[in-house]
């Protein structure tokens, strides 16, 4: 009898095992099945269906049959057991079975709905895994990878309008759904659909959040093989990158905004209080990740420096990996926004530890990231798939679907026209009518939407956001990931362009107005010309092994610790760097920006493939400014740190 | 009041995920520290204590700290309730407390005195991840670059010895093991710290089997650091690679050994249920990789051949990489063993595949899985030392204890001493005496014993075997693991040998006795031989682009089907590739084996470092006869294949 239930554990066990080799088979098994057909798409360059859309349709289809083939295996469950004694749920239950003590973990809440429908089908529970992999696992490199590959020279060249569609535009966004779900909401609590304790304005104000953060993975990757003008490009992707982060801190701002009486009536301290939340989370983390970075590239640079970590490349390929991973971990543990660190984390270590990495260990981390952004992206999006029909505790409501679907779209309308009417007020090269149809049109949802939606599926309405967030991140990735290619035809939006091609044509059309150009430059890049002299004169010689030696730029009482820090092979510079001082002169910095955009660059943007997209830009090394170093190196005669750029 | 709730339980899920990012935060800080240690140590030299050995140091500080520093958040747990309703334990259960469902799931059943200690600190409870992590995720790398990095020209020169010592040696350990654990449990229930019924004679066989996957990780990177002579290490890698999947197919084999009456009693029919059981999951396995390798060899292959899947890298890496994965997790679900799947799978896959690879892909699929190779062995290492002190269900028996080391001990001498004499008989190239104690020294217990014990902890005789398990692991790793270097000085054991030199040398010393030599060599190569002109005629063309065509090898009808299958770079070499008919001619190739390793090797497989090993032996890309191929195509003039192999 006791052999017997002993060997009954061990079959349990078994199969328990086996379960785990299941559920990760069927992603396996999805993921070759997307890579196949990313390959056939590229194939037969088809474009109506991208590998996202794809890997969601697969996904739904594994979903589908998981769902409605698997057979239940365990009668037991779908019984509700009473226990008086209990008062609150722990979070580690111990309970006494026939004289042996189990010990069970709790994990969510269940609606009283879905109790019946809870047929315990160990199967659909498997798939359905714990949304902190999501966070701490899948998203990180996908982020990182977005803040590693950046395009500084177009990014710094739009700086000013992605950071208002980023901030402003999020944030419109997010009341304007909020508003109008609260509508929606109120008349579902008016036909009898909701009670009204149960989604307060604050719930609104969260979905609205969330449902802000636009990914447009699939748009931005048709746009990199079609070469669509550079400009547009680096608007959406830098708007999706910076509104990521600032959605998902004003979901985790909102999520904690707590006014003291009534949850629906405005109050001002506790406003101001997530207010001041959302700018020290923003804050914290930009500083957290940074912070990391500046470590990475110390370690890099001064165990290199006496030493010679880059014998081992595996080691710092090793090392880059894991601390930077840590800065979107230690910023998720001290409560600030993972996201927002990794993102500038991955900035960071392109501008400065990328250029301490012996060349193995470069190429060996960039693979490693696209490998990494690469798989983590096509999981997420067939998970989304499977999670429509194996995720158990869906709360489906028409009206609040049909809500969501109207205040996304008059959302993403008040966020794009105003916005670039304004800009364009302000902007020499104005946003086109069809540039700001096309953004409106690429408001996709997607990886963080859902993500952030499925971080809390604890209580009913937290379902129903979530089940609603789902369709909409399917509806929009497969319609307008699917019209992408239609409507660029359609707005007559130049495709095939070579990207520097591009930026040379825009200077010539200026250069009539190059004088007038120049003032509005130069009041722009004020703040800019400030920080790049304190990089290049104090940053890069302290992290890298380029620029000048910090004995000739510190003063003079400096010199013992400046030569501590210095790398050796700038002080064999330091005789021809005495050149450096004009970088100071302001005048002379902004022209030699300037004449950098007419020179003629040579055409290594114009691959095609989208794994090319990391390699070219790493290689620019600097922050925008990436001609103005190449045209100092000539002036200075200093051959060898162009190789090392 | 109902706003309360909800906002205490969003504090919660805060609480809970930042939970997530602390453990994560935990094990890239212990990474990061193993990192600097490793690249510190690798300068200074120093050999008394392995990385692994520092990674479970690290580990087991911060297992320390995390155990006596860290506060019990959670006053409500160590309270056990009853549920009387509930006749066992479901995997999922279900809870009404106050008027809201619950949904908990099964983590373990807890020994009565285990209760009290059970503080409930979620901190330790976090800490100690699922198994099912080890067996699907952090162990298949492992054993997968073992496979691909295999060096194959030695491997098969020690073949039969390997062979003995994985099979026959491991059985002899878990005999031997299994015996004397039975005497210690018989004097246990004599002395009263045991009950009878707990602990049957097939427990301490499922103990020898499980201590008896030897897991030299340690010893073999020092000895590849010192260039110990190449067949010491041929045989102990060869031996510990092909021993970890023969004690995991045993261990599983007698877990399912279930005699229909008396435990204790011997059932032969129950018995050669087991054997066949092992046979049949050892087959089944070794089937289930090398048929996954050999898809992977064919989409890349075939694929290629009509399109372009080398023009995305990516593509072909991630195809790879999932594919080597899924023949892990196929092998699993099907109830076989991953682990021998997955090492087959390496090991074929470097044989066909990787030819077909892009250059670029080459590198990639190498760096990819050396990284996470490096990760997983640091991980799991870091993670036995954090187990001792945050796994919450040790039972430390003293007895129990004694009785492991003792019977560790002499199950490996019962191995190594014998079957070395035997094996002396009957090999030319003796084994000499301090290898055998080299050997009987390296049998250090690692990731395999771990994982294996770590497995199951459900029942309170397996929570003692995991503790033992865990004590012989620390113990073998450091105190073996920190002695390799003295033992080897000790043992006079020649280090700093070019392991080709070393061939040449053998092979000049034995140029005297030529003659009866090659009709050995002839003997024992014929089984050999017929598989590699199987291979070399039909395999390699089917599956690679190196070798004849399929047209001029298969039959006269078989054309149009051969003409299909056949990679056009092979139809430009038909015409030359008249003569491949000699390779039937067996003494012509024994000739040309013979004379292969006559003929000096270029010293390429002399680098010095670790992360050397994988490219070196899979440039050789030929089953044991590398040497061979080169000739042969010397007689044939084909020099582009020569830059294909």
């Amino acid at each position: 009898m006791e052999k017997l239930k002993e060997y009954v554990s061990v079959k349990d066990e078994d199969h328990f095992y086996h379960q785990g080799a299941v559920e990760l088979l069927i992603f396996n098994f999805l993921l070759i099945l997307t890579i196949l057909t990313i390959w056939l798409f590229k194939n037969h360059r088809f474009r109506f269906l991208h590998e996202t859309g794809g890997a969601m349709l697969y996904g739904l289809v594994m979903g589908l049959i998981i769902r409605y083939v698997t057979k239940s295996p365990d009668v037991e469950s779908g019984t509700v057991y009473e226990c008086e004694k209990l008062k609150s749920g722990p979070s580690t239950l111990l309970i006494n079975i026939t004289n042996q003590v189990y010990e069970y973990q709790y994990k969510r809440e269940i609606s009283h709905h879905n109790v019946n429908g809870h047929q315990g089908n160990a199967m659909l529970q498997k798939m359905t895994f714990d949304p902190s992999i999501f966070f701490n696992i899948l998203l990180p490199p996908i982020i990182f990878h977005a803040g590693y590959s950046l395009k500084k020279r177009h990014f710094f060249r739009n700086l000013g309008s992605i950071l208002t569609y980023a901030f402003l535009g999020t944030a419109i966004s997010c009341i304007v759904i909020g508003l109008i779900m609260y509508g929606f909401v109120k008349a579902m609590v008016h036909i009898g659909q909701l009670k009204e304790w149960e989604f307060h304005f604050t719930d609104c104000l969260f979905f609205g959040s969330l449902m802000s953060a636009t990914d447009p993975v699939t748009v931005l990757a048709i746009f990199h093989e079609l070469n669509v003008d550079t400009d547009l490009y680096t608007l959406l992707f830098g708007e999706s990158v910076l509104n990521d982060a600032v959605a998902i801190v004003l979901t985790h701002s909102i999520s904690i905004y707590s006014p003291k009486e009534n949850p629906n009536a405005f109050d001002a301290a506790a406003f101001f209080q997530s207010v001041g939340n959302f700018l020290g989370i923003f804050a914290g983390s930009f500083a957290m990740g940074s912070s990391y970075a500046v470590v990475t590239a110390l370690i890099s640079f001064h165990l290199t420096k006496f030493t010679k970590l880059c014998e081992f490349p595996m080691l710092e390929t090793g090392l880059f990996f894991l601390l930077s991973w840590s800065a979107f971990l230690s910023a998720e543990a001290a409560g600030l926004t993972g996201i927002v660190a990794v993102l500038f984390c991955g900035v960071t270590q392109a501008h400065y530890t990328y250029n301490n990495l012996s060349p193995d260990s470069k190429m060996r981390t960039k693979q490693l990231f696209e490998f990494m952004n690469f798989l983590a992206e096509n999981v997420i999006f067939c998970y989304m798939g499977l999670a429509l029909f194996t995720f158990q505790n869906h709360i489906f409501n028409p009206l609040f679907i049909f809500g969501a679907l109207v205040a996304v779209f008059v959302a993403r309308a008040s966020n794009i026209y105003p916005l670039s009417f304004l800009l364009n007020l302000g902007r020499k090269q104005k946003i086109p009518r069809n540039f700001q149809h096309m953004m409106m049109f690429s408001g996709l949802r997607g990886a963080i939407a859902f993500a952030l939606a499925i971080r809390d599926t604890a209580s009913q309405p937290k379902q129903m956001m979530f089940s609603t967030a789902l369709l909409m991140v399917f509806f929009t990735v497969w319609v307008f990931g699917g019209g992408t290619t239609p409507m660029l035809t359609w707005l007559q939006i130049r495709v095939g362009i070579d990207p520097d091609e591009d930026l040379n044509v825009k200077a010539a059309s200026q250069s009539a107005s190059n004088l007038d150009k120049n003032t509005t430059k130069a009041e722009s890049a004020w703040l800019f010309r400030i920080w790049y002299g304190f990089d290049h004169k104090y940053l890069k010689p302290l992290l890298t092994h380029t620029g000048p030696p910090l004995t000739s730029t510190l003063p003079e009482w400096c010199n013992p610790v400046a030569r501590l820090l210095t790398s050796p092979s700038a002080y064999g510079d330091q005789l021809k760097d005495s050149d450096t001082v004009y970088i100071i002169n302001n005048d002379e910095l902004t022209e030699n920006y300037e004449s950098s955009a007419h020179v003629p660059v040579p055409a290594q943007d114009s691959t095609g493939s989208i794994q090319a997209t990391g390699k070219e830009d790493i290689q620019e090394g600097d922050i925008g400014l990436g001609r103005y170093k190449l045209q100092l190196q000539q002036t200075a005669g200093q051959p060898q740190k162009n190789s090392l750029a």
